[in-house]
């Protein structure tokens, strides 16, 4: 992924970026001489986002980009004297400043993981104060990350694997950097592109786009063009109008530009208003002149990607049409128009109508299809993931989705509450007791497989300590819920995946594979479902009375 | 404020964080020969958020940092011409750079003022394509700081004028910015603190903490402490521990340090572990020992600020006789203990039950009040403004609140839909049509004015054209909903304030001042609730057939 030199980071990470109490316990443990005493730390979910079963893991690029580059600064020390530790003892700053990130070891799901409840995400060891100063940090990226990357999926699985996503989100976002973790890891979590340039410079995510109702606004009528005409096509002949149809969205125009920069001779433009005119006559719309003008113009700047929003004035009488027939001018013309999008009123029924006026002017114009072919339907306006669910189950037209709020805030679930917790110290496995069971902290070292069954498809994830010996292929293992009394099942693997990856950078970009990592995965597959015995322990905290059931 | 050299503003802000269309539309006005026209836009939400009534504007500091600094880059203009603008004429790339923030005009509503439908928040004038290439920018800056803003606002009316409320949503937030906004703009609404130190930096805002269950969980026993004695109390004299009593929630220790950099001679340690162990035993408790062991530990570390998390075992039966142990230690070696938090449980019940323990302990030592006086409760866990209703309702016992997920992910409504609607291009106004009447656009460049009554309070809103005459002092004006008909006033103000100001920066603080302000706002005082009268527009749009009530 080409990241061009632009921001890939919030300017704000750093270790200051964490909470005062943070640096008081730091402090605290440094003066009672218990700072480099070998800690554990899990970082985990309880409970899955969104009242579901699974959450993609996601943050671990910005996680490892943080801890690269761990180290306290001369300014950070002398901010940290003038208040939070202003009566500390000096001889801490020289330890503070001595930390590196070389005494960490940082074991972690890979990067767009479908993961489940408190089976860790990251387990961080090193020395006490040093994990704990890491605690916020890890947690408010990870968090978020995490969340959108779930959210997206999730809206991948409403909207099936032939619908585009569109990530729309920036104006309702979080602030800048909200909306900059939403563009990225919409994507790893199964999205085709975003509205936002800058992560598409980031990050070189797809970015689309089409026009504003301001821009239809703009255009009160067919004076207020400046030419009539548009830019003949080049390239191979007619009819190659670049970037092919069907692919609907927008996006980037093709690489080759019109000629713009190579000097070459440029044919003359050619007539294009009057055909587009003329067509309009021979289908006998009656539509709105000033939102015409507007779609020629847009035309006219970007021949070769044309997408429309329709629905400025009336989507039906005015708006379809209108695109019609600059679309078919185009065509005639020799390029191939992109689309049309919806942005407000019933999307399903809409997508349906605007369906049918492409295919009857499609046989009107005797286009043999190629309008309609050309032609994406792309739908925005508030869509949520239960917004897919409803129209896929009404039916609808829709070729591509624009989402924003609902995808970007998660306005669903706002937040993702990982937690990250002490499970050993010194040698000795620690605990965090609580009078809600499910608050418990799993004491230990751990180790985390995924056993498949012999169709291939996983069939629980199995929570062990990372001291026991690990499940064998075509060996039973009982497993057993920790925290649902009695709930165990026996499985035989067909193969034992290991969760946990030792992290190190080695030049990797972690997060650029998942999107088609996470795109083609199906989160459902799994033979017990989450509520029965997904997670489970070897060591007999607990004990099963139910039925034994074996998978295999 | 002190910014410290330290970021203050994502790095991702700039001309690029923008949505591909804007793109798009600039090049099509530019090459349709629109691009200078002169347009107006107005910036505006149409409904408040939390089903309230009123929202703060805020983000106007980070907007104008934005608009300042405008200006493509080479790089950002390489980027465009590899992608989004791959197709366009190049002469547009030079009009793109010579761009200027001195072609626009911003008219804005002082940050943190509160603000109500449909009155633009800002009003921006410019070239059309300019302008239009700003929407995105602005809407992202301005929608999540006044969201947060109007939550932190709406927490501090909750929660009533007296208690300290405590930003400590880091963690949970969406994104590193979306942390470091919530903690600006829940400053700027009426918080008294934050958690995150980077924060604190970047914008003095003061940071506050104590220690995690982690640090209690680190002590098995009192074997664990590496000393027993605490540093002896220098300053004026014994019981001037520095900060004073009852400020509660922790923040920085008092600026002079003890002793710690400037080398004069130390006074010897003086005993503590035994002062605090003969008090347990005075007072008859029968407390877990590592958690004593902890909060001796933390206050050997902060005796001026020693604030003990008191959950981490059994609240009423562990932790807070514990914390009273030690703070009554700190108190007879001459320091003044700060307070102790709850983190669980039934809060208002706690912390009634804590004070309780509080008081009896203070009787049976003697101590005159100075325990009581000195311990502050602070309270959290998932606090959200109606849970700050319910605990006043239930009455209680706490004197500050932290308050994280609710207040900085805005989890009650996680996004505000404010527009940026063209209103005039060229002489003429312009208008977004719709179907949904409150969907229009009020077309036209406006003013705004606040009359208020001969008490002194605001009574309405006024909306007009900047045209008309502004209203005057004494002279009866007819105010009109624009969108509810027949509601309407006649309105003799007192006095007018003309609500907009020209911004420029002429080095100032635009946001520093508003944490004051909407700490002593009270948006209730209005004589008019808003969903009668409070927005009205003197052109007569629409009809007024209610009898007309008179307010001065």
């Amino acid at each position: 992924m080409a990241t061009d030199g632009a921001a890939s980071s919030s300017g704000y990470v750093g270790p200051l970026l964490t909470d005062h109490y943070q640096l008081t316990m730091a402090y605290a443990y440094w003066q009672g001489g218990r700072a480099d005493e070998p800690a554990v730390f899990d970082l985990f979910f309880r409970t899955p986002p969104f009242q579901g079963e699974f959450c993609v893991f996601a943050g671990l690029d910005d996680v490892l980009s943080f801890l690269d580059a761990y180290a306290f600064t001369d300014d950070d020390v002398a901010f940290l004297r003038s208040g939070v530790l202003a009566d500390a003892d000096p001889a801490f700053f020289s330890w503070l400043t001595a930390l590196r990130p070389s005494a960490l070891t940082v074991r972690a799901l890979p990067e767009g993981t479908v993961a489940f409840p408190h089976v860790p995400l990251m387990i961080v060891s090193g020395p006490l104060a040093l994990v704990q100063l890491l605690e916020t940090t890890l947690l408010v990226l990870v968090n978020f990350a995490s969340l959108v990357a779930t959210n997206a999926a999730r809206h991948r699985l409403a909207a099936g694997r032939a619908a585009r996503l569109l990530e729309f989100g920036l104006r309702r976002a979080q602030g800048p950097d909200g909306a900059m973790t939403a563009s990225k890891y919409a994507y790893v979590g199964g999205f085709d592109g975003t509205s936002n340039v800058s992560a598409g410079r980031a990050w070189g995510i797809p970015t689309v786009g089409t026009h504003a109702h301001s821009f239809a606004q703009c255009f009160s009528s067919l004076d207020d063009l400046a030419v009539t005409t548009i830019a003949a096509p080049v390239g191979v002949g007619a009819g190659d109008g670049g970037g092919g149809g069907g692919g609907g969205g927008g996006g980037a125009a093709a690489a080759a530009a019109n000629g713009a920069a190579d000097g070459a001779a440029r044919p003359p433009p050619v007539p294009f208003l009057p055909t587009v005119l003329a067509i309009r006559e021979r289908l006998g719309y009656d539509t709105k002149d000033g939102e015409l003008a507007a779609f020629v113009s847009y035309a006219q700047s970007f021949p070769r990607s044309f997408l429309a929003l329709v629905d400025t004035y009336d989507t039906l009488a005015s708006g379809v049409p209108n695109y019609i027939c600059v679309a078919a001018a185009l065509l005639a013309v020799g390029y191939t128009p992109r689309g049309l999008r919806l942005d407000s009123g019933d999307l399903a029924l809409l997508s349906k109508r605007a369906r049918g006026l492409l295919v009857a002017a499609d046989g009107a114009l005797g286009l043999g299809g190629a309008l309609v072919a050309a032609s994406s339907i792309v739908a925005s306006n508030d869509i949520s993931e239960s917004t897919l669910h409803s129209l896929r189950s009404q039916g609808h037209a829709v070729d591509a989705f624009g989402i924003g709020t609902n995808l970007v805030t998660c306005a669903a679930q706002p937040s993702l509450g990982c937690v990250f917790k002490l499970v050993r110290l010194g040698g000795a496995p620690k605990v965090k007791l609580s009078e809600d069971v499910a608050k418990l902290s799993i004491p230990g070292e751990k180790a985390a497989y995924r056993l498949y069954g012999s169709e291939g498809t996983p069939l629980v994830d199995l929570m062990a300590l990372a001291a026991e010996p690990p499940p064998a292929v075509g060996v039973p293992v009982l497993c057993r819920h920790p925290f649902v009394e009695g709930s165990r099942c026996l499985v035989r693997p067909a193969r034992v995946e290991c969760l946990y990856r030792l992290r190190d950078r080695v030049a990797e970009q972690v997060w650029a594979l998942p999107a088609e990592h996470t795109r083609s995965l199906n989160p459902t597959p799994y033979k017990v479902s989450v509520s029965q015995a997904l997670f489970a322990l070897t060591h007999k905290l607990w004990l099963a009375e139910a039925p034994l059931r074996t998978l295999s």
